[in-house]
């Protein structure tokens, strides 16, 4: 694997934000499609070793989502939260995110994709009501299931592109 | 005027935050309506040189809003976002902000009500997903016209608590 296909995560400490920058061998549009179709995004999202079923997914300007992850002990984790605006490849997805286990703490996050030579430069960035809130995340261990989740995504990428 | 019902914005340097404490001479269930009611909040929202009008309001899970601004020369501002969950004194509000004339730029807020004997102090929190896009929000003049409207609220607030 190449490095251009590395996941860089920047957090300056003590800002309520996340950034994160990631390239994949895929035009914007099925970006778009694997981060707003659920049947596509329960396939890559989190860690080889939990599974995820989404309860809804409506990728609109009002829309909610939800999702339940669990592994081999069966213990179940759910997030959710809503879009804001239409999701498009000209302006990402912007939505709020909200982990059920730690109610209250929802942080909100932005989508862009940047397309160039048939390649997608994904720009994530997430900001967290308190700081606080955001070094739980981190301490949480998302960074490691993130980097699984997007080589999980790599892989379906490729199939998805065969297939077209 | 007491002090204790003086509005205090705190604005670190570099932060992609701003907080905001209020305190009102009102209970929690009635801050919740004139921040949830459309026909209530268009009544103080702003400075007194703006009048607001609500195309939609609609506070529940997923629910959008979108109100018009507008001044003497009948030139129009609109602002639009989405809540995150039910509103309730419980949980407070959360909700996305953007201004139709800077699309792209969106922004998260939180909004918690303490009762104590019979008053409520309000804490609402914004989060950017840029510090630039903050900067920009308070170089607007944002701070006069918030701190009029709490005013503004102020007495709307003696008028519903006499109604009732």
């Amino acid at each position: 694997m190449s490095t251009s296909t590395k996941t860089q995560l920047t957090v300056e400490p003590g800002s309520h934000a996340m950034e994160i920058v990631r390239e994949f061998d895929a035009p914007a549009a099925l970006l778009l499609r694997v981060h707003t179709e659920p049947e596509l995004m329960a396939q890559w999202l989190g860690p080889r070793r939990l599974q995820t079923r989404f309860d809804r997914l409506e990728a609109h300007d009002g829309g909610r989502y939800r999702f339940v992850q669990w592994g081999e002990d069966g213990t179940e984790h759910a997030f959710r939260g809503v879009f804001h605006g239409d999701p498009s490849v000209e302006d990402g997805i912007r939505q709020t995110f909200e982990y059920e286990g730690a109610p209250g703490h929802v942080s909100f996050q932005t989508l862009a994709f940047e397309e160039h030579d048939g390649r997608t430069t994904l720009h994530a960035t997430s900001v967290f009501t308190t700081v606080q809130a955001r070094d739980m995340m981190l301490a949480s261990g998302m960074e490691g299931g993130m980097n699984e989740g997007y080589e999980r995504l790599d892989e379906l990428l490729a199939r998805l592109t065969v297939d077209e």
